[in-house]
């Protein structure tokens, strides 16, 4: 995780990057942390444990890039969290998602925090209480991913989200995603206010008075950042 | 805007309206602002801009009556926005919605507010990151809008939800709309704190008493408003 | 509601009992408070209505066992709280679900507080201004219950969740359980802040041990609870 969390730090920090990507190097997504690593610990090591994979969740809203988990095999604990955790999500068909915590005397209360933001109360508790995993469709219908597609179409299904990230403003994007993570947990009339000043701020910018400017002499525009 | 609160006002205040439908004269629902009047203007125009923006959309909530978006052809940006911030929406085959801001450098950070209360949010990060529309199906799997019906039926499909809600007491509806956008944004404890004070109110109304007593006596109620 | 107040209470503390099934004897799951009794009462008659009944709804989320609602017939106004207030809903097919308070001039104002909290904003305000019932597959795609099953189905359906619950340690699940509904209104970094703490604690507990080591051993856990 610490290394993850470096990585990601360096990317977001790079102005070449416009997404961020993760994907995993073997047959499964993720399966959450390494239980091997988890019996007859110290207190303070599962405290710095659950710290530091907060931390990591936390980063990815924290960047300025957009990132889209790729997702195959399984995602389940920690590696749904990570899924729900990430702006966007695409998986391939056969994908199965869980929080199966409970099975283990382990419930997965941090990984609830993002899934019960994506799929709703009973949807999350049902992955919850159950330990039982959902298919790829199912986790498309209750919102927690974006795209299910074939796995021979899953670099593709990926590289059209970058594809349209890329094709906008840097900046415009970094404000954007900024503002969605500080307006969500606020009531409507604390996001409103906040969010009226982040457009006319936005409205201000060199790449928006481009763009707007672009628009209306139907031509592309070129952006400062990006 | 001005004259669509002037409106809404107006029509609020009115005692003989039960209901009010936001309908539009074009081929398009909204496309949003019109960009042309928003290039290299001082900055009190663009503050000014979304707060009056931001009062429309506040205005819809705050009226005694539900108001219904009438949606056909495009609805993209603040006309996306007014959809998600009418309290029901009906919109006819063939419609899309997007917020589209991204692709001109003009992120949607004031549509976000209820869209994204609306979608949830992998679904909202996906509409404003990406900029690409949806079609009116998936708008109502999302849970953005009511109906999707032809759009030779649209007319019909907004009667019989304006018909529906003519049945009732206009004081009743009055009553919940309120308590309704009051409690969205408390905790649960707070939510109930306010409600079963509502409802204990309601109860001694009028209107209340006397359809609990028609409701048991098997006859249409009489009520005392609307 | 007292008496089903005491029974959830008696139930929550008996360590033998793994989860609570709230089931009707009639053909109606709930129509919700009986009108008859509502008629031309003084006002603390009211208040302490909807505070009994609010302490009902309250008192299954505190329980530590979940409470899952087993649904057949009708069930509408607090009879559809209820549903949306239980931990886990299985309903039968053919079931109806509404909030039509607003019918008989009294607003669902105490059930909107659930079931706009499990279905989203746009459909819990076409229940609640129109008052409309949905059918239990429309329940279910709304996201206000878990399974529907054919009416001869619905015992071996709820039998299947508490049987998948009861696999599970009693004290992880009630870890779980209260983590859930704490951090549901906060906001994801005071949810983090809080459930970080909830999996330190339980990683350390006697049946996370137990579950991790028996995981890896690749043999069934013995619990010390449950």
């Amino acid at each position: 995780m610490e290394e993850l969390i470096a990585t990601l730090h360096r990317l977001g920090e790079d102005p070449g990057v416009r997404a961020i990507v993760i994907d995993s190097a073997g047959p499964a997504f993720s399966a959450g942390h390494d239980l091997g690593e988890m019996i007859g610990r110290d207190p303070g090591f599962y405290q710095e444990l659950f710290d530091v994979c907060t931390v990591m969740m936390e980063t990815i809203h924290g960047l300025r890039q957009p990132v889209i988990a790729k997702v195959h095999g399984i995602a389940t604990a920690a590696g749904c969290q990570l899924v729900a955790a990430c702006d966007l999500a695409v998986a391939a068909e056969g994908t199965r998602f869980a929080t199966p915590g409970v099975k283990i005397g382990l419930f997965c209360s941090t990984p609830m925090v993002p899934v019960s933001r994506a799929v709703g109360r009973k949807r999350a508790l049902e992955l919850l209480l159950t330990g039982e995993p959902i298919d790829a469709q199912t986790a498309l219908e209750w919102g927690l991913i974006n795209r299910v597609v074939p796995a021979e179409q899953l670099d593709e299904a990926v590289a059209e989200l970058v594809a349209a990230i890329a094709r906008s403003s840097a900046d415009t994007i970094s404000i954007g995603k900024r503002a969605f993570y500080e307006q969500i947990d606020l009531d409507e009339g604390g996001a409103y206010d906040l969010t009226k000043g982040v457009m006319a701020s936005n409205s201000q910018t060199v790449d928006a008075q481009e763009g707007m400017s672009a628009f209306l002499e139907k031509r592309p525009p070129t952006w400062s950042s990006g």
